[in-house]
């Protein structure tokens, strides 16, 4: 099996939101490519929305290791399996966010609802489209709990 | 700016498919993770789909510097930005697929509908939720084509 895998950042998040306050969906970002990739994105504008993913730098190695989280970090929540939770403390710290489009222009995308804060390392941007959906997805009761509280609820 | 980042695989794809079969959405496949890793899937068997991220390891040097493509290399498509399309060939070649959740056991998960080879390393597995669904997304006239052809429109 692969032992290391080497990436190499696309570009960077550029918002005014340095803290929690990139949870807040309303968020506005800029999604700025280095120079050379900007023809990489002809014909992105056709999509409302986009897959982001990004590499959550502010995780440390330490950090990455946790096997387990209370979801949110609440303590009243059950104490899951990183995988059954969306918390930032993971192997691979991989953010993956759904975000509307609202600008294509050059080598920038502004987009509404990333969660990433400002100078976060781009990995890939994927259109969304109809197999991106589960319909009628299950998820725990948890979860259901933690969105009647209008947050994200990872 | 981050220059490189290093990622390390928490498991591997097993699965009979190893071509173009993997494409079929009715593929099983078992997502076998490092037996350390097993107490991190606590839970997740109450979601039942789930986002699994995996490296596209076969894809080339040479291939991942492509800028342009034609959906599902099909030349009377739009040649199109990569990061308008969900080719393979791309700077981070990460896959994202959402699959369906058959059984957790220990350190492996079996899923439904999962496009990846045997021997795939796997990089995340994320929870699927409401926050991933955009209602009334918008797509492209070309993605609506090809999806009435019923096969993955990427």
């Amino acid at each position: 099996m692969l032992d290391r895998i080497e990436l190499k950042p696309i570009g960077i998040v550029k918002t005014k939101a340095v803290g929690k306050e990139v949870t807040d969906r309303s968020n506005i970002s800029q999604i700025v490519l280095h120079q050379i990739l900007a023809e990489a994105l002809d014909g992105i504008e056709e999509f409302s929305h986009l897959f982001v993913l990004f590499w959550m730098h502010e995780i440390s190695k330490e950090e990455s290791k946790k096997l387990k989280a209370h979801p949110r970090g609440r303590s009243n929540m059950p104490l899951l399996g990183i995988f059954a939770t969306r918390t930032p403390y993971r192997p691979n710290p991989i953010g993956l966010t759904l975000v509307e489009v609202l600008k294509v222009e050059d080598n920038t995308i502004t987009v509404r609802g990333l969660d990433a804060v400002n100078g976060t390392p781009i990995l890939d941007i994927k259109p969304f489209d109809y197999w991106d959906i589960a319909e009628n997805a299950r998820v725990p009761d948890w979860w259901m709990k933690l969105e009647k509280e209008k947050t994200r609820a990872h």
